[in-house]
């Protein structure tokens, strides 16, 4: 089964990757890029029967660091 | 309004990241992790009326290596 996780920089928190994306599609001429903010996502291939719970460990254990990140779980098929 | 663009390493093409993600899961004792993938999400605000051909510009131009990364892009409100 799989399991898609989405890391997030929590609001607030400085993203410098995010700022130099918008500074360069300025510079390259698109117009009105009013914000950018750069995450990351984790594609999980898991055992069948594997728990949202056990991916939540995952990611508070190693997937995102939750004092600057904040992170979502969708589980599939 | 915002877009969501996914960039995700093309079947085929070695990601060292999910790798080193998939390995340090094992170490840490979770098991059945048979694969991991590691991409990118950049969340855009754009003016109101933006197409999504302008963000598909982008993305071919700037946001996404297209000759080992593919792009899925979502447009919200």
């Amino acid at each position: 089964m799989r399991a898609t996780v989405t890391v997030s920089l929590k609001a607030g928190v400085l993203d410098p990757q995010g700022e130099a994306i918008k500074g360069a599609l300025g510079s390259m001429g698109f117009e009105g890029v009013d914000g950018v903010r750069q995450g990351k996502v984790i594609e999980l291939d898991l055992a069948p029967g594997t728990r949202e719970d056990t991916v939540r460990e995952m990611c508070e254990k190693l997937l995102a660091n939750t004092v600057i990140e904040s992170y979502r779980i969708e589980m599939g098929a």
